[in-house]
């Protein structure tokens, strides 16, 4: 099933299948990248938690700790079915790679298309001290070089969340009357008060959950800034660093950080705030890359007014933005180039 | 996997998982039987529609028509996963049957129970002409008897569509001031705005949708009556004749008919009013009856205090409803004996 | 930013943005009053809350005590962006008013309307205990005369408070057959069964939850009433006097009073039924007038059908209502003149 996969799909794979409604989607039809991202993590969330618990030992939840850049590969539509399934890849002592495949079909004509591959990690915490990670048993791998692979970018991805910083001094500041274009113009902001259904078992917000909010304000944030039909292409590495508690208000901003001709980078920050009953002050949980394209009728990618820059950091920004994106335009054109000598 | 089942889960099989929230379920953590249903009947649509349209031809969607008599056999959870599997079991010119099966499943023991088997049947209607039934590609059959078992299930609950009264005549009058335990003391009722989330491609109410609502007020009347923590038992067979257009308001009503030592059976009406730009009157839409039983903290089943009718019109529906319980008590016997004879 | 506030929006305002949905929306794409009502109030028990938390001492959840009558200015569509901004403009020692006010913002056009500003007034009720109301904050005031204004409010709100009769005696009686027009004809209820995701930390439905609710009946019975496109344009004052417990059952019944050439004034009622494991009898929670207005597709006002009224009672209460109309004709008439004067 997967070319990085344990030996097949096994008890340990899951398959979710759900129909795309009005609400999953904006008003061109377009389904939310959000919508997705929150399927993809559910899924992830109950295999990993299923897989922890398997053997003998103290009961568990895992938890989302990070995201892998997750590209949208085709836009997916109201009416549209969304299979999702997920299978384990990796184990490591404290953690589990879950490796996530999105198709839209499309039932009338059945028509099926790749929407998203998506990585997450997920590290298990005890359901009677949260702070207390147990261990996963591990996955019987059909070949070695799956579990060498697995090795590889399990390392990666723990030197790269050791790096993240969660850029805890920046806030997004409100401008009065700014010029369009500008990133005062489009930068947005959203509350959402933390309910039950928003939490696992341990009180603690799904990952996919604040996914699905970050998703939002940067879709708002993107159509301010162009004044099209917009769409998510891709999200950068997530880490969550920091659990939010059942009752917490959080508030999600995003501001536009980088135009090219056909894309705009808009980095989102969720600031958690435990407000009754907790000594704590508010904290920086999540912080995040969206990228978004503009889609004419036809669906495909129109031109995107660029962004003026005012101030040094906004420049600077621009500038980080620029080199994300060239750096990934450089790996597709890798990718391609080895995909091509194949 | 079925034993009814045709060659295998095949392409046509399909898997739905997904954690139980807060909202899913009453206050003492039981999971609406309203909301089994509605996953239940979300599966049946998309596989039913998938396969009336695997053959080239006129583009349809599936619309649900009958659910046969579904008992909930052990009470669900929040926290824990409901894993729903959908097979199509056999197809007549215009319908498709379909079987589906939901186990609840604790992630964190592992522990797994069967907590519905339920059979739906569908029919295709026309993408282009909602009221343009168009034909069902034939499945294919590993054994002959399945075929002829499924020919002869088709007949039966043809018959039984045929015969089913929806009894238009029949409404639920409010009364004043009723004396605790009477027909009039929990009766409720329940208006619902249609609203796109609820339709399906065609622009028509989702029959899971409906189910999930009638159960919500059969669940009210039956609390009103006993005042603890009640759950669904079963439902009788549903037929679905009269289709509801988005934007309709529906009435959901119900009474409770017969009381039984442990259990209580309660009769719920769907009525539309089309209301905005329609010339058409109010209509039956749907009408069922669903029993209860009350649970205590343990778990189990807590004795009913006894129905008191007035009318002779709730005295014959008593009787009525004592005839179907003792019914459903001598087939279960039998296919126990059954059972335990093989 | 606001004529009333404290020292500029500081570090108590709040803004939210969120997308219009299909859901929040009637088939005509107008924006229901109750999801405008919802929001509002979610955004003033998060500001006020965090207030009232924002010295050390008992932890409190702020609930709504009451809100002021409300003008829906301009219908907010699918597909809009609505913007939510809240701030603390006055503190008794034991209540908060919060000013909220809503923009609704086309983002493919840039066009911004105001739809919204209401009044809300919260009360701290302690953690701990919840019928103890905990000590506010004192906020500080740019102006002498915005603290004099705001406690000329609070005065004002505390006696029409005091006033407020809860028309306890007042039951909604079902008419049979009733004529097109009548009283009865249009008159509708709706049952709600309080789930996790209604409520608080304290585990009291939101006043916006209940307000969401009272309007959807009114909706119903203005749409049944005239059998068009009808959209909410205005609330009077609100004052929640009843707390209402999750897992109660509330009933939302709504009647029209009056009509005008080009509106119509429903009265809706919230009663609570505590119902399980609980001694408590059904109480009225919240009664209120909704005002709404037809529209053609272009938006404009349509002339609404007279309200045929039959028994005394009805009688009187068209006159009531009338008088209530009258009033506020007078009065905006009356601030139209002054703001053309100024």
């Amino acid at each position: 099933m997967s070319e990085r996969g344990a030996a097949g799909p096994g008890p340990a794979a899951i398959q979710v299948s759900r129909i795309m409604r009005p609400d999953d989607a904006n008003i061109a039809g377009n389904v939310h990248g959000g919508t997705v991202l929150k399927m993809i993590e559910e899924a992830g969330a109950i295999i990993s938690t299923r897989h922890c618990n398997s053997q003998a030992g103290e009961p568990c939840v895992a938890a989302l700790a990070r995201v892998e850049r997750t590209d949208f590969l085709s836009p997916m539509c109201i009416g549209e079915v969304a299979n999702v399934s997920a299978e384990i890849t990796y184990t490591s002592k404290h953690s589990v790679e879950v490796q996530v495949n999105v198709l839209s079909e499309n039932i009338l004509t059945g028509a099926k298309k790749v929407t998203n591959k998506a990585t997450l990690w997920y590290v298990p915490l005890s359901l009677k001290n949260v702070n207390k990670v147990v261990e996963v048993p591990p996955i019987q791998y059909a070949r070695k070089e799956q579990e060498d692979e697995g090795r590889k970018r399990y390392e990666e991805q723990k030197l790269d969340r050791l790096e993240t910083k969660q850029r805890n001094g920046d806030v997004i500041f409100p401008v009065i009357n700014p010029e369009p274009h500008t990133v005062g113009y489009s930068q947005s902001s959203l509350i959402h008060l933390v309910g039950p259904s928003d939490c696992t078992l341990l009180g603690f917000v799904h990952g996919g959950v604040t996914m699905k909010l970050m998703d939002e304000v940067a879709g708002i944030v993107a159509a301010r800034h162009c004044k099209t039909n917009i769409v998510t292409a891709s999200v950068d590495a997530i880490n969550f660093h920091e659990k939010i508690k059942k009752g917490s208000v959080i508030t999600i901003s995003g501001r536009m950080t980088f135009t090219s001709n056909k894309s705009m980078e808009i980095e989102v920050f969720v600031d958690a705030d435990p407000f009754v009953d907790e000594p704590q002050e508010r904290y920086r949980a999540v912080s995040a890359f969206f990228t978004y394209v503009s889609l004419s009728k036809e669906g495909r990618p129109l031109p995107v007014p660029q962004l003026l820059t005012e101030t040094e950091e906004e420049k600077r920004r621009f500038e980080e933005g620029k080199g994300r994106y060239l750096q990934t335009k450089a790996k597709r054109q890798a990718q391609m180039q080895r995909a091509a000598q194949q």
